[in-house]
């Protein structure tokens, strides 16, 4: 396992949880960079919507690849998601792993979700986390069950059930978007070995609540670029009614200040 | 001239001033279009931004046309900005120009400024706008003077020079950005023949004050990529803090939505 492999890895196991801002262009990692931020990951649904592409159907193989490319140049760790690895072959999973390793990425989300809101058996998703360990044993395998995330009907004891498999198979970490409350993401930090990320809600708990609950890794997933389209949105309307835009909003020097970063 | 470039071309002589939103990928444009607005122009600030690459320096013509080819499959009219043509030579700007029309582009912005700070010579940036005129003649050709931009001091008459030598060139419209007041933009809408652009201004004119005083054309510039990315930090740091996020968000199923603007 190279040093980055590595010292992402250590980043789930520290004092705190690792806050992940999930990024689709090189000016937010940038700026989250400047501000500190060692790991970033991607937001699928920012990829897509930034070409115009459904999120989760596999459409965008190329594009997380292009970001994967641009976001290398900047000082941090890049996890990327790639839904659910582009295919249903373990093996064309594996060897986009590979090829995201190469241009350094670090981790990868991987998920069982499906784009007609239905769940991969766990038995494939298994094998594909299986078959990106083999080919890539220092990337960190985040497992991503979206028992939660597509409305199963009492989802705890699935939940456990994929991620004893993934674990088994050599997922790195799990990950259960939407889990609800407090009492959830304690039974999942009692009933899962690894790492265990769940994504921010606002109005849910807070990074101190889930720090007290155990959890290692928080991520922003799509909620950064739908903060960003409103903002921009809400600008335009500001102007077009002649009323103050609601946010503040970095100089043009600071914005060409960001693509420096990758130039030094 | 097709109808499209009519089409837009007629938006510069309309009973308001035509409010443009810049925008830099899929989502935020077809956010605008969902929301009435007709037409689009792309900001070079953003685009460079969003792939690391500096503003203003010719970087970014493949990137560019890539926003280009992914923008022409909205219900929307799309001007680029593309810096000085990123290039010296008149043909090759054509070129792009050319280029840019054949994936359904009604208009272009060219500019004098230059990354070092000083101006082209007017009379390099009025044979970029004949050869580009000469060679795509429905493309709508906005020349900007950046004598502005670029803190001339008593830049007036030199605006005004350079406004002519571009209409004599066959420019469709002037835009100047970085006015600071009415009554300058009251002495361009005088001397110039062509529609006026300006920038808006947080705190400057509104849209109503440029409407009274004559402004054809309205554009945001670098202000709406600039908004977007102001509250994707903010957020971050709010979710840090464990304070609320200032903006509103759109959903997950509205952002998706966006996509489907784009395969109707």
């Amino acid at each position: 396992m190279n040093e980055r492999c590595a010292a992402f890895r250590a980043l789930h196991h520290a004092d705190r949880p690792l806050l992940l801002p999930n990024v689709w262009d090189h000016a937010g990692a940038a700026a989250f960079a400047a501000r500190g931020y060692p790991a970033v990951g991607t937001t699928s649904l920012g990829v897509a919507a930034s070409v115009g592409l459904p999120d989760g159907a596999a459409a965008t193989r190329a594009e997380t690849l292009r970001l994967a490319r641009v976001l290398r140049r900047l000082p941090l760790l890049v996890t990327v998601d790639v839904e659910a690895g582009c295919a249903d072959d373990p093996a064309a999973v594996a060897e986009l792993a590979v090829e995201l390793a190469a241009h350094g990425v670090v981790g990868i989300n991987l998920e069982d979700g499906r784009a007609d809101g239905t769940l991969d058996p766990a038995e494939l998703t298994a094998a594909k986390v299986a078959a990106v360990k083999a080919a890539a044993p220092g990337v960190f395998v985040n497992a991503r069950t979206d028992t939660w995330w597509l409305g199963l009907p009492d989802p705890l004891p699935e939940t456990l059930r994929r991620a004893r498999a993934y674990e088994a198979a050599g997922a790195d970490g799990i990950f259960v978007p939407g889990t609800p409350d407090a009492d959830t993401v304690a039974a999942l930090v009692a009933g899962i070995d690894a790492p265990l990320n769940v994504l921010h809600r606002p109005g849910g708990p807070s990074l101190d609540d889930l720090h007290a609950l155990g959890v290692a890794r928080v991520s922003t997933g799509s909620l950064l670029f739908r903060a960003a389209l409103g903002a921009a949105v809400d600008t335009l309307d500001a102007i077009r009614s002649g009323t103050t835009p609601p946010t503040r909003s970095p100089s043009y020097d600071e914005v060409q200040r960001l693509s420096d970063a990758s130039r030094q």
